[in-house]
């Protein structure tokens, strides 16, 4: 099995990070090929970035070769309904995977994310999946994404102090880390915590090569329909949906 | 006072009547400035073609000049968070502001849109703006959004028997047009059925007049913050919000 | 245009202030009529309070000449449903307008009301509203309606200080002042705490003139529909439904 | 045990009826005081009748001598909020009484009603109650209340049809007489269909009496705190809460 | 009439003193008969326990003679659903009689409960019961259930100091007590902190006296219709339907 | 890796169809082990009988060897909670499986389950999950479930029909079947109908692998804690909390 994760911002580094973490976290049998697009935002923070990452994520889904299924490695689920639409495989969001892993494990969770920008985003996520009664409280840990590239951080201990206020304060049963740059991060602070921790970019690989050994497609009946034939102008003619 | 709307898709004769619909709505003194983006899709029709229409209207946002207000003049509130992230002046969706204004003239409400593929991305919205409990049911007509601009189609007829079936079977006591592009059905509809029927884009012309005209401007603090400087690549990059 | 905008109990002085608050707060063409009823409550500070002012203020809705709009100037919205029975032309409840527009230009907001007391009710209309989800928080702080009136009250500085507290502990994005009282203090607030506080005078006159202005009236479909005529008896015979 | 059951009508043939519908479904031992107030509607029938009962509903509790629990014998449960605010005694509306038992003996209830203005003031109780997940739908009969009062109307057979649809459509397992004046009909209904059918008026006395046996009042912490003494102006003087 | 109080625990000197409660509680001319099941878990903390003591629970209700009403004397309603399958008469659960008659004298309540792992099962059920809104949030007392019947433990103390915190932090209008083994303690603690205290015990006998005097049955159309007959194997066969 | 399927009722042939289908949805190196109880129901449909089932399913978790996760294969997900409590192993259900799976292909779905008696234990899953908003309906077949082991039975054309009318009437995207005995009909269902079927038995065998692969365990924080040691009476004392 063959599953491309499209990191949607531009920053190599990260990529090459979440296709370790991608790699390791799949069967031995499953082949990770972790892209970014060359257009768009270093990281994504916040609803502007979002939207200059998205064409680009859309493209590499586009120009992908026989890939069994899509991974998208952006806490905020980026561009994922239109990334349906564009496919047949599944596409799942590291969002969403670690969101629904969670409640498999845990009565209620809370999610421990970089900055406080990003909540909202994720608030609406979880109202909109559903899941939102299951989710105790999104947190801020105040770390900016890029900083958890960097080696002599306070990245870490921030995140974790953040665990132990949702813990004692929030009641949460698991934590979901809520940054596809936290995905290294999980194990340890699982084993700190005593709590279940969760990073979607391992929950996604695996619930993507789920959905595609059940042979399971992306429905093609309502609102992730085939996009209509039609020519869009300008510098996303390329992308019009007739030519595709 | 000038609001610039924003046709997020690139059919002219569209733009130019939503123009026109936007002028009569408005009050006299306001002046009414409705753009296109160049690049994107002629229509927007479910998810795929929202995606190709945000960063083509975030940039008509950007190279405004002195601008009270803005207008969305797309009734999925296409790219609406990431708008109010590039401005302090108030965004204002014609989904949303349909929404809010008639629930202040009935209890309940149906929506009325054109195809079933945008069906739930309105629902979604509904859900998200915390709406949906006020509103009955989201129709489709099966009435593709260009067909709107076409003399001799059928349009009008299904449209008009949608909203007796929202009448008879939701108990809706108003009913809300789902497209900019019946923007000149409103009127008319209301006399035939009795009811309320609201057009988005006067009321989302009148809405951005109110916020302005009382000093409100988006907040930046949380979701809609100041995008973090950042440098973005390729051809995104002049929307790299440092530049801005 | 002319907007009669009531304030349903009895205080003369606070009428005074309302209409100067809505005066300024409305477009120039509109003429804002402040009126009280003569019998009733001196202010309203919960359910009990309410009952004995709408009837009043049904009565004043009645002989109201040629009149484009109504607006209902207690936050509680108290007796909106029955007014919009009683005319078809749009009544706006000062709580509902804050609301409504609040999300339009912020994700979460919370409110800054009077006493504890009318904490259920003002919590009860946004969940009526369907905008429950959007509220952070209903905060009291604890000054009475007619403290507001005051010269030397400590009123600003306890609300200011429950501001702050909406901002650190709601990660609320606006702040809604929760009475009419409070008209007169939103501007100062809004530039001490760099965030949008909203006072739903204003916000009620502006969107009083902008469904009127768009010639939407109250649906009699359903819920407000005309009052069936019969023949009320006693003191309330005037207000029979068959004599209006 | 005493019990007052206010007819908020003025039709004293309904209050006759109810009053005997609430001894016959009462403990031997307690005593029905049915009344109903000397000003206002005839019957309720919408929001704007509502408005016009409660103030004499109010002065029922006022004046009344020792009286261990109050029973509001509408299915609106109008003025119930403030109703409780004016004494400790327990204050039990006969729409909410049913749907509490409703829940305790089926699953998912409908509602059957007289006239579809009313449907949306029944809907808002029960998502104020926090019982509109229980509530299959809320149903109009067409019967106008006084209709229930003519020996020869078709009311009975209305009724009876749109209960069958309930069952068969909305899959109801209980269905809740959605007027006071329907307290005769309940226990044929149940045996014609084969499913519970309640009648809130016996449901409210058996709920009042239950309340006030296990010593429970009315909380006076929070909404329904004790009026703030202050004089009311005008004819509703006598109202005001210092003077009782 | 005669009620039937389960205790679904094997601890009979819990169960003698549930059997006081219940027949304090009642009415002078209902006999309470409390009962426990020989087989199962001395007390009930949690999912696993639960599981052990409902079939003896049932068997409990199938073995009664001549009964009105049962009681379900285990905060978690243990088997509720179950047991209203297996019998017409009314079956009432302490948790749901405390929550449904706490709604009828407060805007909002808090529980009070011995331990945190007994907080997700009770969450459950008002989120089940429609009653979540209403409950302000359910606290964990830390105090086992069978401290309740040591002489001298701390329990009394630390659960009026959780109530003291409830209407501190919740704004609790009431408390509901979220064990059957506090029911001796309600009386003292609701004159102690000055807001109404539930005993569910209580609660549920005069619940099941009321539904029970209103004729009303439990629903056998949907989820609680009669057990299909079938043939269980192994230790269950003697609870086969068939054989019932 | 080792998945104990658990089939809770003690019809053999059922479990050996359901084993297959685990087996032949499961990863090459996965080993499934089928059981049933040998005490309990035959088929499980409605509440009484999900109690004289969960007993014995707690006892095959008890019992089995080395085993690295557990799926209990009835689609009302019976005694799931108190499965979580006896084990660290992840425990998935086979309804949340297929509910939690249909969300990622689809953004609706609705559910085709055996008898209408089965529909409210399924609806009040959905609510707890969080997921009710994504479900369309569910819908009853009038199958009973032993009917799906006949050869010659028109179970297969009456689960058709139903799916036609979701996509119908609901504009269900997907159609998740309700019970494990469908498990062999889904495959022909999706191709017939053009739209997702998900069977539950496969979903949950892949999902059990994907929890068990990442490492995650059943949180013991919280209400799927440890059971609390004590001694259990009669014949339930072997599953004594102290003795394991």
């Amino acid at each position: 099995m063959r599953i491309l994760v499209i990191n949607p911002n531009t920053t190599a580094s990260m990529t090459e990070k979440i296709g370790k973490a991608a790699q390791s976290a799949a069967s031995p049998a499953t082949e990770i090929v972790a892209v970014n697009p060359p257009d768009g935002p270093p990281s994504i923070e916040g609803y502007y970035d979002e939207v200059f990452s998205i064409p680009g994520m859309i493209a590499e889904i586009a120009k992908a070769p026989a890939v069994d299924a899509f991974v998208i490695a952006c806490f905020d689920d980026t561009g994922l309904d239109a990334a349906r639409c564009a496919t047949e495989a599944p596409v799942i969001g590291i969002g969403e995977a670690a969101f629904h892993l969670a409640t498999l494990i845990a009565g209620k969770f809370s999610v421990v994310t970089t900055l406080a920008r990003s909540v909202p985003a994720i608030e609406h996520n979880l109202t909109r999946y559903g899941l939102a009664s299951r989710c105790a409280r999104v947190r801020a840990s105040d770390v900016p994404v890029l900083d958890l590239e960097l080696p002599g951080s306070q990245a870490n201990r921030r995140i974790s102090a953040e665990i132990a206020r949702a813990i004692a304060e929030d009641k949460a049963e698991a934590v979901v880390l809520g940054c596809a740059g936290m995905a290294d991060l999980a194990h340890a602070l699982s084993i700190e915590h005593g709590i279940p921790v969760l990073d979607g970019v391992a929950c996604a690989v695996r619930l993507a090569e789920t959905v595609s050994a059940l042979g399971l497609k992306t429905s093609k009946v309502g609102g992730y329909a085939v996009p209509l034939p039609k020519r869009y102008a300008g510098i996303y003619a390329p992308w019009s949906p007739r030519t595709r």
